[in-house]
């Protein structure tokens, strides 16, 4: 199975009002639920691909029972999450029916105490002994270590079982350090990174930094891949337009499932792009388009780049 | 006991965000969840006055199960409320620390069943038995019926039990028509019902549409009433400034207590006038400040009218 772990999981609500105007009121006239933050969207992708996934993280109070249940109804996914004291996180998503556009409200999560982090370590080492992948997605809620990437990055490498590392910041920083498999920053948080704006310098300067392969996602133009088995760039065949929400998430597991399938880079970078397209395509936020997704993997371009000086 | 029913309950969220901007991503710094809908704000303050009080109305789902473990908190409210299959609707007050400005975003509500609405009743009518007042608080959830209130209004009078009513629109028009014992209609919620926007000419005209008393709020100004033993308007000493969220449940807590109490009219104003102005003093949105409730409520000028022409 691939394990994806979600450290800060989130009840994702969708409201939508006829016009967001600050300091009035509204009445919401659409909402949607669903089980949210990166690790949990990336679950969802991998098993509409077909694979088993498992996923962890923390849970607790009345919004971590609502993700539970929400998960329940997800075929192919196995919940490991663990309980804690602390409620899960709510983020509130404002969509104006009017323009389209997304006003974001984010919860910063709950408290973890040193006692809940040691269970979550325990429970993770466990579930390594069955991973074929491990994804380690997302900002890290209040009172876990800023080290804490870091920490699960060793603890997977010691298991032999490779290991993404999709989050920014400080969590990023120290978790390139302990040698990860793959990193899929934007280029913001390669910018955060490195200091560098300059992809290409960025990239290579966070391989020097610690991660194997460093696939930086452009946004629309596709991908920048640095790996020890070569450079590429992969490209969709056109723009695709609409709600990017969820695109970076179905880029990882695009990685993860071409990974565990043995697929060469090229190939894993064609699954990325296309799960990625395929998502900002689908009319509901955050899932793909099938369709889309199978009509743009053929037609991805990936060229090969000249080894850096 | 006093009964406060609430049939469209909510999970009352306040977010407190550095600045709130359209279309941009927030994270919230500070969250708070309390029991929400006017009919449990009501119950609240009656229970901060040290009356038994009884909340009915539907809950339901995760949201609904939060409501009531945060009522278990709660000293002297006895939860009744009926459940439902639809989830209890949740409300979001977005708080913008730099102008203290709320952004207000309020879900529909469960669609309520008809058995569930019957089943409804029939509690109601259970818990008449026991009630020396009963308030009728709130919009209606979708599903209920809009004649629903005076339903309500009329087994309350043929239980003999005196009856509150605090909605607006459709809901307050056909309740008004079965003869309430009391309303207490803002100016907005006064002219809707009336037609007219001068607040004397309007409580007339809602006596005469089946009020037997009517409780106009004038916001900072204090209240008009106009009833079956006179006609008085109630002042507060001063302006108070501050957060006017929930100062109107706190009033209908005033003229529930002092009606079960039974206090002559100007008392029950004096009451209702400084809860409702304590609580805009209050730092915490909908509670009221009790060192500034006593001191106000012996400052508050009732003023007898003329009896209309």
């Amino acid at each position: 199975m691939i394990l994806t772990v979600t450290l800060n999981t989130a009840l994702d609500l969708t409201y939508h009002v006829p016009v967001l105007r600050t300091h009035a009121s509204h009445r919401v006239t659409e909402v949607r639920e669903r089980p949210g933050g990166k690790g949990l969207n990336v679950a969802r992708v991998l098993a509409a691909l077909g694979h088993e996934v498992t996923v962890t993280g923390f849970t607790g109070g009345a919004t971590g029972r609502a993700v539970r249940d929400l998960l329940t109804g997800t075929a192919g996914v196995v919940d490991a999450l663990v309980p804690v004291t602390g409620a899960t996180r709510r983020t509130v998503a404002v969509v104006d029916a009017r323009t389209g556009d997304t006003t974001q409200l984010n919860e910063p999560g709950p408290v973890i105490a040193p006692a809940e982090w040691s269970a979550f370590q325990e429970a993770y080492e466990g579930l390594l002994g069955d991973a074929d992948a491990v994804a380690l997605c997302g900002s890290l809620p209040p009172g876990v270590p800023v080290g804490a990437y870091a920490v699960l990055v060793r603890a997977a490498r010691a298991a032999g079982v490779p290991v993404l590392l999709d989050t920014s910041g400080e969590p990023l920083r120290r978790g390139v350090a302990a040698r990860p498999d793959v990193i899929k920053p934007n280029t913001d948080e390669l910018a955060e990174l490195t200091g560098s704006h300059d992809p290409v310098r960025a990239t290579q300067d966070a391989r020097r930094r610690g991660a194997h392969a460093v696939v930086a996602s452009l946004g629309a133009e596709g991908f920048l891949a640095v790996t020890p088995e070569g450079r590429w760039r992969a490209t969709p065949p056109r723009r695709v337009h609409g709600n990017p929400t969820g695109a970076g998430d179905s880029a990882v597991a695009g990685l993860l499932s071409a990974l565990v399938e043995q697929l060469p880079w090229p190939d894993r970078l064609s699954r990325a792009v296309a799960l990625s397209a395929a998502t900002v395509a689908s009319p509901v936020a955050g899932e793909f388009d099938r369709t889309a997704y199978e009509e743009l993997l053929g037609r991805v371009t990936v060229t090969a780049l000249a080894t850096a000086a």
